[in-house]
């Protein structure tokens, strides 16, 4: 099923906007992980079991398999299955913030989409469209590309205001989400990452962008604000936000309990955004 | 030894400026190679072993090895364990273009510089320095950051002019090329990332920043000018550029005798750079 319509189900079957990143990390799970063979696999299938019925995707970001090497890769992929065997209403994110030139994008796009075969992945605009084609052509999956990231530091380059002479001068941020929404999207699988951390640049990018999905980190350890977000962030329709919380609920108990209280935090975390649509 | 002197070494030792990008394609290395446990490093090995008194760097691009999930990221680790081994000289920048928030980037740096153990790698401008620090502050390896890419859509952005009332207005990848030598490379391990293929673009690049090293790629196969690069992109010392080739030397042959070609070819690239030092 194309990711889109997967993510839109997924939504109305449990009443969610809420997206699980499942970023495990040696030194924060529970201490009796280390002794498995596969213990950021086994923290992750303990995390979705106690949340599939919560979220309307999950989001493993990458790098926290990579700091392990190939091993920990083995574990992002045995995720991945997991997710799709057992709880294949859930689509799956990969947060692998790619971008290389075009022939280069193919190998990672293999990864991705044959290796892995997630459903959307996030992806750096600084090559452009032309680059990403190998990712964009996948008209099944989504392509969802950073436009204002939630870090401290985002404003650097994203916020440097571009001169256009024909037009209102506006800062590259927004001319990423233009030129996505206007030239990137014709197979209708582009979205956007827009960081919960600045819901005044969430609530333009939203004006510019009336009707697309928007991937939204930065709640939760980062410090968003959910009503901002809700506020600011959501279509007419009362949808079209993704909102990825990771730290906050994979560690919300460094003790056996830790699923238990994932799953409370998850839910509590759902419903109040569900307050603000 | 700290990146900058390893490959400051190696450029006087091997008289070269040129990087060999070690890029392996199942579907274009020999036949032969394919039935090997692990042919990308098989492959490798023998590139490696007919270039290595040629080359100021190798320099692995993720994406191919990723491409094959986990058993091509432990051929990855073979790959650069036997340059370490072997031919240690040899500096090996990971060509990756990872950014993500500063908490996610501690992650790929442990991929990079722990698990790999390589001398640098390639990283992305868009979410700014604050964000890239956990590769900046390893103040012993590379942190080679895109400016200009060698890509034909590479000014989407990278050429959009910045509005700036205090001084000239000048494009975005300017923009990157001025914040990373004045402010970013507080370790003096930074360098920039700048496209054969735009050699107006490299002019402008070295007028801007006269000291820093340039990783170039984009000549061979990309169709990049070498005398235009030497010409508008060695510093005053005659250095400052590493050049990668690809493409054009690992398949300089589909037959057995590929290896000799690809030495052939890299000791050609290697001596036409030479010319217009």
């Amino acid at each position: 099923m194309k990711f889109s319509q997967k993510l839109d189900q997924a939504i109305i079957d449990n009443n969610s906007l809420l997206c699980v990143g499942l970023d495990p990390d040696m030194d924060k799970i529970p201490a009796g992980f280390k002794a498995e063979e596969h213990p950021l696999f086994e923290f992750n299938k303990a995390i979705i079991d106690a949340t599939h019925d919560l979220v309307c995707a999950y989001k493993p970001n990458s790098a926290f398999y990579e700091a392990l090497g190939d091993f920990g890769v083995h574990q992002l992929k045995l995720t991945v299955e997991y997710i799709q065997t057992y709880h294949e209403h859930c689509p799956v994110i990969l947060d692998a913030k790619r971008g290389d030139i075009d022939s280069t994008n193919n190998g990672y796009s293999d990864f991705a989409f044959d290796y892995l075969n997630v459903d959307a992945i996030t992806l750096q605009p600084y090559l452009g469209s032309e680059a990403l084609q190998p990712f964009l052509n996948h008209s099944d999956k989504g392509c969802i590309i950073l436009c204002r990231t939630s870090n401290k530091g985002a404003g650097e380059f994203q916020d440097l205001v571009i001169a256009n002479e024909a037009k209102q001068s506006q800062p590259l941020y927004l001319e990423v989400a233009k030129q996505v929404s206007t030239s990137w999207n014709t197979n209708n699988n582009c979205m956007l990452v827009v960081g919960a951390t600045y819901p005044e640049e969430l609530k333009k990018i939203r004006e510019v962008v009336p009707d697309m999905f928007f991937l939204v980190p930065g709640i939760g350890t980062q410090g968003g604000d959910i009503e901002a977000t809700l506020g600011n962030g959501l279509r007419k329709d009362k949808s079209g936000l993704i909102i990825s919380s990771s730290r906050a609920i994979l560690y919300a108990s460094s003790d056996e309990d830790f699923a238990e209280k994932a799953r409370e935090k998850a839910m509590a975390t759902r419903d109040e955004m569900n307050k603000y649509r």
